[in-house]
């Protein structure tokens, strides 16, 4: 299946955004700061009232797994409830958890998260290629077994991402060459949306990448960050979509949850605002 | 504090060696399959074992983080208990996690794994370092911090970890540029027993590479995979060690779990055998 479900639910809503679930303490509205002396219990209402506000307008969420373990072993069960909170609702589920490693520890990460609901429905995950095929296939081979898709990071968004992968390899960039082994590996599973199992993540901090990445791997989904709080617009992120204006979904995390601070009142109704506008700037540059 | 804390229970018990923590249920041993219903209790029945096993011979533990992840929430309760009894058993614990991620990301799982005890008394993470010093210096900073250490990804033991690590970028391979940040951040945390905070993976499988290694990275702390079950052997390793004798810890996960398949007899017992002989045989080789 790849991301063929992903593909189709941006196509119905007219909109290829994903809302990041990255929450810290310090992002919680005061009403539920004040509600709850849980952390977990206190994060997973602002994250249901998040999900209830996108819902309907947005087709995916990426919950990042790094805000969930830093609350420790509570962090895991809030996790699989965010994630099947959202999977409940129509969302489909990117989660954000850059695991790779080798052999049969590829296979119990695949496991974990592509080959079980041990963490709940999930639909994708990112992983790191810098072992390789060693570690890189099991996730692969995971998610096409069972109708899930892989994102690996290719150009990452953030400023020191140049340190190795834009070193030159002969005459490519290694970022190049991770992107052409995810065209390669992802090619036995390209789906009727012209896209196989194994996207790439490709910063919208990096337009001039995204645009040669977007040519160079027709078959590639992509996973665009640094959208809004980390500088890219919608001009920059514009490249990463093919000719139909599909292949691509973009992510905000923070311009979504924090959007109370900057707009005020209830922050699911702020938030589905910026979702919206998120949504009008991007359908604005699609092609 | 660095690697400090390693290196001189390695000096006081004369072994360099890592007892690897990466339990899958069908590596139990029978009488514990049969006594417990639940994964993750006969799990930690098992690595209670093998703990107890080792803890007199052997300076340090490197749970699997994958084999716990892959039970699902129940998973990380088990991560955190058999952490914990392992650092009460007197054993340094690295926790084998691979995370990398930028930015308020990658503090939170340094926050997580480094800057709390949310996973129990953790000494050491591995991380992986593709995304530049954005996603490894929040996890050195808060392993400085905290008298604590990291290993970055280098050179991994797998087939195809050359992939990628091995490509030439002018006339250095992209493992010898990564190693060598690892030697450059961890610069200002060289502590007495001549290392940095900032250690390096590089696996036994590939001896020359760590030979190249071993004299390029002078104050780069190494851990060593691949000895054992993945085909490494003493004179493989030999190669990490510095003229005394340290700056090295080699791992065996399989090797030491799974010993009493080979061997017969109680677990315990087996495993206790196989880390001394894997002791005996690393000694037999330091310089």
């Amino acid at each position: 299946m790849s991301f063929l479900p992903l593909s189709e639910k941006i196509a119905r809503l007219k909109n290829p955004s994903v809302i990041g679930l990255d929450p810290l303490p310090e992002y919680l509205p005061p009403e539920i700061a004040a509600k709850f002396s849980d952390a977990a219990e206190a994060i997973f209402e602002f994250n249901k009232g998040i999900i209830d506000a996108v819902a309907d307008i947005a087709p995916a969420v990426k919950p990042q797994s790094a805000f969930y373990e830093r609350l420790g072993v509570p962090g895991a069960a809030l996790l699989k409830k965010t994630i099947n909170y959202a999977a409940e609702a129509g969302l489909y589920v990117i989660l954000d958890a850059k695991r790779g490693d080798i052999g049969s520890t590829a296979k119990a990460y695949a496991d974990a998260y592509l080959g079980s609901d041990g963490y709940g429905k999930i639909d994708c995950l990112t992983v790191n290629g810098y072992l390789g095929s060693d570690g890189v296939l099991p996730f692969l081979d995971a998610a096409k077994a069972n109708g899930k898709a892989i994102f690996m990071l290719v150009k990452t968004s953030n400023p020191s991402s140049g340190e190795f992968q834009d070193k030159l390899i002969g005459e490519k960039p290694l970022y190049r060459l991770v992107g052409e082994a995810a065209e390669l590996w992802g090619a036995d599973s390209v789906d009727k949306d012209g896209y196989s199992a194994c996207g790439a993540v490709v910063g919208a901090t990096y337009p001039a990448q995204l645009t040669e990445l977007r040519t160079a791997l027709p078959h590639t989904f992509f996973l665009i960050p640094g959208y809004g709080a980390q500088g890219g617009g919608a001009a920059d992120v514009a490249p990463g979509f093919d000719k139909n204006g599909g292949g691509a979904v973009v992510n905000s995390s923070r311009g979504i949850m924090l959007a109370y601070k900057k707009r005020g009142g209830d922050f699911r109704d702020a938030a589905r605002a910026a979702a919206l506008e998120m949504k009008n700037d991007l359908v604005s540059v699609l092609r």
